[in-house]
């Protein structure tokens, strides 16, 4: 059912005196948010634009991420957490069968219905999103952004472990590079993937700075200072091993 | 003449052993970019992707802006440089008369045909970049990104001073808001804008933060991590006070 | 008995002879503070105000903790301790029976006397001071604030998880915020919702940073730049991760 | 005309038919705040709180202060631009001839009607706000401080040049201290200060670090994180130089 | 034997013809000191000076460190080590059992000889250091600076727990802090206490930041900056955590 | 079998009509790298150059550090491993017998064929590389470095703790730091040898900051800051602990 | 007259009944410190040490220094001023004539008496700081210490342009380090000489990191934490410039 | 007359008598450095090891610069001269009539005698080193690379403006890239190019960062850490705009 439908049955409810005006209320802002004290789940823009609710579960006990799961299943038919331990999984997992974990970027993903994830398989649409890795370690991060994307219906296609030092690898895949609507590059150290992407494409780079490195890296600082100062046109930069951030932005331009 | 005509007349010309080789070579190369010695001019992409060449002024001495103008304009129908201060305007407009001066965001457009630069009241677009600031001090690289979009041919509205310590100025121009393709959210001080932002709209959001601010704004650098921690979904950062690149970025997505 | 009776007392006790003078000297010092070698427990002040006293855990030893506490639960009738690790809490309450443990944030409470701490459902008092949080893991902050405001003896209101990117849900909350007499505002990663609720309201704000975030929130860097920074006016900021610090000054403007 | 009787006069005119609802639209949201395209002046907050509308300087050129400062003058009683360079306040006052200059702040104040800013020799409130400042050079911060609470209607009293190597001078002002309702206290260099005197004190605190200093003061750094990190309690801290800030949230409480 | 003795008997050997210039090169040198491969053992200075000689532990494993003292006691009277973990005493009391270990500084002592280290209770000597501490958690940091100096022979006097928010406590000390010929003042988080004390007293004070604090103390960064920009005359600064740096250089001037 | 035999035999293949171009084009390809998906092995350039293959162990699963040096060892003769944890090493062993683990730089290294690894001893080469360390904390980095440049091939002579607070252990080794042909200088702390070694040569110097240390040493970033802005002519710096980079660097000038 | 005449004068004048109470509070204050408003100037400690009383001119105008210097006059037999540009010495002197300025540290000086600051040619004094600089640019901050703490009274010597590149031309002056009481070093860029300077003598060393450098020395940030982290014992560090303050420290000691 | 020859004369004429002691003393400290009191000027270093003396300008007033400059010509046949402005060429020029002129990186170079400095055009040497700048703005810093090797005795070959946004740029010069000894790569912004160049030839890589950018590259910082981190084996890095010590350490690879 969607939201316009539930918002004509209560609407007539009370045009027909059914429903008081107060419950009929109460039920509209529910339909907005829910509030679990601990948390206000916000039903609204994801009902409206179509996207999957999304939990961050780093800062919150096990206990508050699956009930907001499964407040979120009951209402929405794909939801995703990120940042999922394996622990949060298993408590997940028992509250919500369906749930789906995703081990390298410690992402759960639950499909309530029958539309399924898209896979890099499935090649039939022609606009397609490519992530980029610059390393073995960046690969985490990297599917957080392919799993987000897929997950809200974007076709993926990954090229991992093409970092600058070794180029030929990169060139080889220029075609692939020049015919994805939008990219998102993922980098640690130097970070400086982005900028060599962005010189061979004409189209939106992503760049994901990654906290690999050590020493000067500084956790990620030296790949974000890069990103953000990169001399190639047409990148923009989110925050340090924010997968999600890309995938959900590249999204938003791919659809 | 376009760049494929330009290869078919040097390529047919080898072939008939008008051109030697050596010179077919040569003038191939050139075709791509031009050798100043202190700049090598890519023609290229900008050729290929269809977009105006750039000119980055700062670190330029005057003498090298100019002659390197001078070269992109008997190419490239539409060049921008930006970051250009007034004395470099003046030594421009010698050499190049068709060069306009945007003096808010210290630009200089040449629009060497008769295609002109978008203004926001070419209203006939549906699709169009939406420029919001947070405050008068942000104007400037906000018309930096408007100019850029325009100049590259986009249509681009503007909602200025709508910063988030008075909310409604901003709710106010929902409907603006929600109607544009891509936005790009200007802000200094502690850069709040795009996530507020970037929660009413589901839409890609450019943020850009900017120098305005003092004491522990440090130059940018709160408003900058701001925005890179955003937790609205959909927002993407580029360099501080860097108006060109959130403007260049949204025409990619827009166009 | 209160600090002028023991005063009273001692200097009577000397007036009449019965107290040789270095004695005096040396009781009305302890008044003061009592030197335990590793602390020096300041009594003087707590008694002349009427505030609790607050022992910060964190770097003492259980056994200098459950000491510190044992000397003041002797003079005072309230007491607190923050940062109080479980384990703490077990060397507490053996020794002292009546210590309460506050699991969220982590906070010890013990009441000798009668009056007990004022739960948010006591709602006479029309004076209130509003603790609002942006997120779920921004919780055991704003409980440290609002703990520590409850047991100084400040009516507390709370309005949890409303971040900027939902703005409906802190707007629904309006009223709200409009009635409190001082507002305790705590948001993780980009700090973003003190200037909001600063925007909204006419009355000392209270911005609290959290170090929930990851990446370029530099363990709440990102948040504090973002609070100093604020465009609305009646901001003002303290430590990252500090609730007691902001509940405190809080219940100095409330009461 | 207040603006509710403002407000009253539209809806009349509405009912009775005398201004069509367009126009009825226009009025409203114009009392609510004026779009001069590079600002959007925000009426409605200051009328509604009684406050006056206050102008930051830096960053607007000349021309977008005066006019700024023309349509806010046109409204309300009491107005106030901060950081006005000497060039600023000569442009001003060839249009605003009431207005006033405070040289050692570096503010423009207008008083349009009778009501006059209060001075520090009016001592017939018992509520004051008390700016302290550590050394001579940090006096132009503590002036913003108390000319602000001084033009939005508080008592202010100042003790200046009592930096903690010289106790003395700040102990012989104990009793001015303890008389306060709430302190701004003003430092640069180590920002040392505000700890000092919030433990000789129980009253709100508000720490102003300055940018006086050198070397590792590194513009302010070092008294900003000194005063987040004070061990006194019930003190709040505002940004670097931000004496306007300090003096606005003193008069939210002190009033 | 000293030095002076052992090169006299080496020469003698030389010119007698009893050693070859070979193995009196190679005993020469090793007076100065002894390479033990992973370390060169400098013995020379300390003979020279009469210090005790001190090993730093931290990144050495604990063979390294058992094998470093024997060499030293075997010349040495007194010898110290810095930093150790238990685990580390543990290995070095089974081969130097007349090593003794200080819980809270985490220090090592041996004394081979007749000559004890000073107590505190020692007060014969006029000359003595105070180490003075703002609080609890910083006493481990102070105890090393005491202990540090003691072992070399200064007598040290202490004040603990005497921070700047009750600065009766630190008032009450007043005479001996004066009697002192060298003060050390050791604080975390705003780490303003050196700047009070100096003012206090005309003799050198040595500050000591710690990495006391939380939030923006960034692990004594607060501290250090703050001392680092004392406005108090007279003190002079040592790394963050650095009890031993500072008993050390107290020693040198009260000796 | 060598690149060159093994083109010769593809091509000759592809003229003969025995190899379809496409067979070839694959196999040319996995000439130059060979793609397990998650890591794109780059056989090209240590063939071409005769270096030895290496991988960084940080951020791989000891399953992907085993897969990749089974593949490079496969096809090259020496193939090393770096900051590769003890359980590493558990699981490389048992899939590649030769491989050997070294302890205190915490390398692997495996020769397949007969060249050994060059060790100090072999003192036949007279250009040789001089590993230099401040202190013995600081030795797993030099070993890192040395362990490299032995494995490329290289003679390396070590002299190991010689900081700048013992002049005189450094100047007792002048002759051996005159007759290296490069060297790297490993220091922590304050990051001072490289400059005093390289006013005592007039070689290459490369300094290799380590984050040996505390407090203010921000984790090297002390050591970092200091050698970049060494005053001494003719040192150049890598990455924090980078003792691999170091090492292959003064390979690169040593050969 | 001294302070303790003074003092005499004006109890006597009590008892007698010449003086009122009141007066005489007024005046026992004004020989404490004098409050000009924007500055409160302290008579008192430099009195009662015997200490030239000193006058930061940063961040004050001149007239004030101007006001504040005549004062000091009137009752200091010797006062000095640091970071006094030319202009404020033309100021100053023609309302102090006998002020002498220093051109190189920028320093103003005033003997009102016989005694002379001591120059570096009076060498009767067995007792003598000695400065040491770096390198040439380091002078004016090395003459800032070095003019301090003559004008205190303690003979110094200077030895300048000694820097760890060209270690021949330090040890060349071990003599001279090795006879002084105590030493200043002042070191910009990788600031490594005071923990050389330290390694050689058993003195204490003041060490003084200056601005001078560029890029990555960070205004004499890399100085200073270099000079944080020295690996010598013995070494305490001033603020960066602070050439005044290590000038202080030092005549506390040599006295 | 050569170092040599000198202190044979010297020496003889102490044999033969007709020298003091004390003189031949007082002459072979002078052959070895001069003292002009605020600068030691080392003679030494340069004369052994043939190379040219440099004179940093920066923080050296014009007169102590001429000064030292005359001292160096009257010894060395070559001298250099960084960092000078274009006055402090005009005061040398009066007094050093061979003193010649690079404006782009503001270097004085004198050549006393013969032997000039090589430009590019000399291509008779095959060991050369290739400076690579990525832009127009780092020409400067490129140029002092340049400058300073030649100036020294190797051959350079320069390649301007190819930095990673336009590969094609850089990739057509891969012939003189594998063909030199040793790289400079200078770069501002993200510093990318190091890892690129790094990445295709298999020589050592001097890195450059600059402080060409704005916003977030905080004056070369972002480049400095991003050539740090390059994942590019054979990199090593110099100080930000220290195109001086890049071209001084390659001419030590080379020569």
């Amino acid at each position: 059912m969607t939201r316009t439908d539930l918002l004509n049955e209560i609407l007539s409810s009370v045009r027909s005196g059914k429903m008081p005006v107060e419950e009929a209320m109460q039920r509209l802002r529910s339909l907005s948010y829910e509030d679990l004290g601990f948390a206000k789940i916000d039903h609204d823009r994801s009902l409206r634009a179509g996207f999957p609710e999304v939990v961050f579960c780093e800062g919150k006990t096990p206990e508050q991420v699956v009930e907001i799961l499964k407040r979120l299943c009951a209402r929405h038919p794909t939801v995703m957490a990120t940042r999922a331990a394996p622990e949060v999984y298993e408590s997940v997992r028992r509250e919500v069968p369906k749930a789906h974990y995703h081990e390298t970027p410690r992402m759960i993903t639950v499909q309530s219905h029958a539309r399924k994830v898209r896979k890099a398989s499935d090649r039939t649409d022609k606009n397609y999103i490519l992530v980029v890795s610059a390393g073995t370690a960046d690969i985490p991060v990297a599917e957080e952004a392919a799993v987000t994307a897929e997950t809200m219906g974007s076709r993926v296609e990954r090229v991992y472990d093409v970092g600058v030092a070794g180029l030929h690898r990169l060139l080889d895949q220029k075609e692939k590079l020049e015919a994805a609507k939008v990219l998102i590059v993922v980098a640690g150290m130097e970070g400086a993937l982005p900028s060599v992407v962005g010189g061979l494409v004409s189209k939106p780079v992503i760049a994901v700075p990654t906290s690999v490195g050590y020493g000067a890296s500084f956790e990620g600082l030296a790949a974000l200072l890069s990103m953000l100062n990169s001399c190639a046109e047409g990148v923009a930069v989110v925050n340090i091993d924010n997968g999600f951030g890309a995938g959900y932005f590249a999204h938003l331009i791919n659809r």
